[in-house]
């Protein structure tokens, strides 16, 4: 098992985008400034989708220009297609120009990575993104290719795959067969979502242990949703088969947009109290991830999913 | 890992306790008959406790004699101290006579079963039951010697096995010999409860393992609580050394009453629902299940903190 695992927050996306009201550019600005000086080293801030389809991350051009990251925490963005990547570029490329000379001089970009998604379950794919799997497949090879080609880091999430609300069981060799389709277009990791909560232990030992052989060398990452409670034994599954890679989410927000009420990804602040407690180290100041986790409940004005936000880090005296 | 896994509800009793408003006497008797129809063979349903202390549970006489619950099923109380258990033995004698002859004939007595717990923490002992862990464990010695003479059989659970709130770590020697103590006084089953959340996967297997070589071949069982999210992780782990004996309560019910605030028992639903999906058997029908855990949510007028009550059960098609 790692000693050592890498956690990927994907709230300030993931969980934004599924909030009926939209917070104001101004607390994400504020939640994301607070997240990057947590000890987590990547994250996932918004996305280039279009705006009357989450009007919630309309303004991912205002979020990018307002965050203040310091220059060891990836920032990164969620491009659904094509044209989300012109967007992005376009934004990257003014903000070089406003930001003149201090990137020039090793100051940072409005982003270093993308993430782009497709799911393994053809109904599921065309539910949540209109198309069928190889029309978003043939899209995202162009997608990874420029953006790599820009000098964007890429991760790749194929969502359902450990199983798909409308199909039930999807086989893993499809997954396999995207995933190395995704890796060979640009794609530096892939990440195995299980988008609705359906997967569990043993299947993701099992899963996983297929894919690391199919895959070879490739960085694997897992995206576990806590839908059905059993999120960290998923972690737990994947640690022991060697996946040291995870994405997740603060206060435990998110979902999907499909089904309606798919509900959260495991909460970051769990997931590292877990890790602590089995002297795995992550980076991530738990306190500090907390008063992050708290800051949005606040905001939001509900309370969330995570555990250890209502009841504290375990106390050892 | 064991292919099949026993799994002992303690809703009634553990979650039942911990409502602030007394559930009434008939709804418990149809949660516990439903419960009992769901394939769950063992069922704690109430306490002999003073009432003036746990008013929730001052029913108990009322509960066991009109519960109707199938002879596979065992029914087993919470028996705190000497007292406690003469009533309990009183009760069973008055029921023996208002039964006439269904006893003799193979019908049922009020209850098969016993369960005393103490904590393995000094502080938490004397906070729990106003007692030293030593008078507790004499006390118990004598509880568990006059009820294995009176034909029944009976689960020693040791709170604060894997850390206590107050005291932090607890050493697993001390939880060894206290274990050791309650077996050799006559417990067929030690459960060991991580009664506030502090367990992580690592030190559960590491825990059992030492706890199991320890005890040889007395029957272990794992009763976690979810407070900080981990509680199906620390089951998995559980597995993973060969534990195959469980205690959840429907509904994510239930806590302790020392610390205030601290969370419920793991949800039987999400442990059915995890089980299911690894192929382990549980005999329970997890839709049943369910239906119990739905109504005693409509019951108590508020959101309760199963997973899979919300999201239903994974769909395979």
């Amino acid at each position: 098992m790692a000693e050592k695992v890498q956690i990927r927050e994907v709230g300030p996306r993931d969980g934004f985008q599924n909030e009926p009201e939209t917070i104001p550019t101004a607390r994400k600005v504020e939640l994301i400034d607070a997240l990057a000086r947590t000890g987590l080293k990547r994250l996932e801030v918004t996305s280039f989708v279009r705006a009357d389809v989450i009007p919630q991350l309309a303004d991912a051009a205002e979020v990018l220009a307002g965050i203040d990251v310091p220059a060891d925490v990836a920032v990164s963005v969620l491009v659904p297609n094509e044209r989300g990547l012109e967007n992005a570029l376009a934004l990257r490329e003014a903000e070089r120009e406003r930001r003149g000379e201090s990137v020039d001089r090793g100051g940072r970009d409005a982003f270093d990575e993308i993430n782009v998604f497709l799911s393994a379950s053809e109904t599921h794919n065309r539910k949540n993104v209109n198309r069928s799997i190889e029309d978003s497949l043939a899209g995202l090879e162009v997608v990874l290719a420029r953006a790599r080609a820009a000098g964007l880091r890429c991760e790749a999430v194929i969502s359902t795959s450990f199983g798909c609300p409308y199909e039930g069981h999807v086989p893993p060799a499809r997954v396999l067969e995207i995933a190395t389709r995704l890796h060979a277009a640009g794609a530096q990791e892939i990440g195995f979502g299980d988008t609705t909560g359906m997967a569990n232990p043993r299947q993701v030992g099992e899963l996983f242990t297929g894919w690391k052989e199919g895959l070879g060398e490739v960085e694997l990452t897992a995206h576990f949703h806590n839908t059905r409670g059993q999120g960290l034994a998923n972690v737990l599954a994947a640690l022991e088969v060697g996946v040291d890679s995870f994405e997740s989410s603060f206060g435990e927000l998110g979902g999907c947009p499909v089904p309606s009420g798919a509900t959260g990804n495991i909460a970051t602040e769990d997931l590292v109290s877990m890790l602590d407690g089995m002297g795995i180290s992550t980076g991530v100041d738990l306190p500090a991830l907390l008063a992050c986790a708290g800051r949005v409940r606040e905001i939001l004005g509900r309370p969330l999913g995570s555990h250890t936000l209502v009841a504290g880090p375990v106390d050892w005296h």
